[in-house]
Order: structure tokens, then C-alpha cells, then sequence
């Protein structure tokens, strides 16, 4: 199985600019897809990058510039045997959680994101392409389906997770335990304990 | 082992008062907590409400008007036998992700909820008791640890996904598939795929 990462160096994580300056973001990027690497091979597997540039990495690195879908669709039309692809900002994923995704039985299995996306999946079907807009799930689910591809899903909330908004940053300080965590402690962010769902506040160091 | 689902009638969801009318979030509520008990059945338990006014109900009620954390270490404190508590507003709740829970070891098995909650638990030692304000996944895990509980963790997006605020709406609509789904596209809930995470419109009749 080929397993893939898409990773993309030059899009910091906008969304997070309420709380991270544009040069924070890029390096929290880069120590979430650190994490994701890391954790992808204690499940005993060797990732690769899918880049939109050439980038520093300890794993072999593919540089395709263009947008996710085509890079990705380009990844599957060209690989043979099965394909894996794992988001870079899944800073929950432990190998347990990752080892449920690949294990699962299933022309394509999916791992759902919060808010209708798809934060990984697993490809044994040579006809399977992907779209990353919209609500991408959905979409996963009748694309395996017009090429008579049988669907699984993998109902995890860590792989549900990937960390795009401020209130995602509460679910790495409670769950995570990699450098992800280490790195948003170290960058002032605390768990805020109210009532009902918990906050991030960030402190001054 | 007992099964129960507090329930509070009196206490509509605030935080979906954006987008739903006092009267609709009772309603809303009320099937959302239908959808919970009637996939508990299919699990082939017998769930109880605790709720905090008499309720008609097709299963039995205990009726305890204390708040949330009281009333379930009552019921803690008076029951032999091991107690599983569930929240009535897991929607996206299955029989297979409430028989992991249910099937996990552990002296305390936790489901977390999005933002630091609680969700579900078993709770198969005498002393532990629970505490819902705050960061309630983190006080349970030390809740536990202090009486001597080995505790376990269930990873489920379906059981992490308490609907409470709007954003979760795309969730039911996404992966539900019960009354609570059926309930809000009836009243003019849609999914509306931009790019990015999705979000809910709703529209007129």
C-alpha cells in the first residue's frame, strides 16, 4: 500500500489567524504533519509526502504543485496497488486510530471529518477519485459508489479531527500527547475550564 | 447493568437559539432523545430516563430534579450493579458505536465529547462518581484514577458529537440517518457545500 500525506507548505492554516501570527501557523503546520508522520510509522508503514514544494522531511518527498484534488487523483491514477492518503493536520491520529483505518474491510474506507470532509482514506479500488470541495464525505460516498467501489467508514474522533479553527486547538490539549500538544503549551495556549464545552485562552509567557 | 439517559425538559438547548425557537429546541431535544433510546433498544439493553420532570416516555422514568452531576451520582451511589450513563443529545449515536463503549474494558469506559465533555461512560466500580462542570473528560480520567479505576477510552466521532450549537447540525444531517435527521429537514435544514468545513442554511417551507 502506498500511503500519502498531501502537505502544503505554502497555504498556512488561515483559519487559525485569530489566534496564530502567518509565521506561527507555518510552523504549527509543519510540527502537525511532523506528528502525523511520526504516528503513520509507528503503525509499522513508511509515508510519503505529497508536497506542493520541495520540503525538508526524514520520508521520501513527491513535489506536485498543483491543488489538492488534482494532486492527489494524479497519486491514484498512478499507483498500482493500494492507496492510502492521511491529512497532515490530524494531530489526534495515535496508530491505534490509524490502525482501524487501515484494517478495515472495503474497496475504499473513509474516515469522515467534522464538518462533512474526509481526513483519510484507504483506496483498494483502481477507479476511485476524489474532490476535496464542498462537503467531500458525501461526495466519497457516491464516487466509490459510480465505480462500484464498496464503501466503508471508520468512526473515530480523533481522525474526525483535523485542527483548522481555534476550537479545534481545546481537542489537541485535552487528547493529544505528541509534539502538536508540546508545541501550543509552549506558544501559551491553556486549557480555559468553563462551563458547558472548554475554550483555549493564550497566556503570556 | 443499568442504562440510563438524563433527560431535562425544562432546559432547552440555549446555544441553538440562532437558529431554533424555544418551542423547536424542546421538540428538538425530545427527538434527539427518542433517536438515543431507541438505538440503545437495538442494542438489545433496557435504557431508563433520569429526568428532572415526569415525561411520557416508552420506557421507564426516574425522576430526579437535582442538577445533571447530583442526580447521576445518586443513581451511582444507590445502584449494586454497573451503571452506563448516556447523553439524550447523541444523535449520530449506533448500536455498533454504543456496543464499543459497552464492550470495552475497563473499570471506567469514557466517551468523550467535542470541547473536553463527557458523553457516555460505564462505570463498573463502586466509587466513582462524576462531575459535569468544565473540562468533565479530564476531571472523570482523574475522577477515576483517584478511587483506583482503570479507565478506558472509546474513540468515536458519533459519540463525541453532543448536538449543542449550531455547527452541529451539519453532523446530523451528514451521518444521521434517524428521526433527528428526518426532524431537521422538515424544518427547512439543508447541508450547503461551500469550501472548506460545510454549514447549515435553512430555508423556508
Amino acid at each position: 500500500m502506498r500511503l500519502l500525506v498531501p502537505f502544503a507548505p505554502d497555504q498556512p492554516k488561515t483559519r487559525l489567524s485569530p489566534v496564530l501570527s502567518d509565521a506561527e501557523r507555518r510552523a504549527f503546520a509543519r510540527v502537525m504533519c511532523e506528528d502525523v508522520l511520526a504516528t503513520l510509522r509507528e503503525t509499522g508503514r513508511e509515508p510519503e509526502l505529497l508536497a506542493t514544494e520541495p520540503v525538508d522531511a526524514a520520508v521520501p518527498v513527491t513535489v506536485d504543485d498543483r491543488p489538492l484534488t488534482e494532486a492527489v487523483n494524479a497519486a491514484l491514477a498512478e499507483t498500482e496497488e493500494s492507496v492510502a492518503v492521511v491529512m497532515a493536520d490530524l494531530a489526534l491520529a495515535t496508530p491505534d486510530s490509524l490502525d482501524r483505518l487501515f484494517a478495515a474491510d472495503g474497496d475504499v474506507v473513509l474516515a469522515p471529518g467534522r464538518g462533512g470532509g474526509t481526513n483519510a482514506f484507504v483506496a483498494r479500488h483502481p477507479d476511485f477519485r476524489v474532490d476535496y470541495h464542498g462537503a467531500s464525505y458525501l461526495d466519497h460516498r457516491e464516487a466509490a459508489s459510480e465505480v462500484g467501489a464498496e464503501v466503508a467508514v471508520v468512526d473515530s474522533h480523533r481522525l474526525a479531527t483535523d485542527v483548522d479553527e481555534p476550537g479545534d486547538l481545546v481537542e489537541v490539549l485535552v487528547h493529544g500527547d505528541g509534539r502538536t500538544r508540546r508545541w501550543l503549551r509552549e506558544h501559551g495556549f491553556r486549557i480555559e475550564r468553563g462551563n458547558g464545552r472548554v475554550n483555549v485562552s493564550r497566556v503570556d509567557d
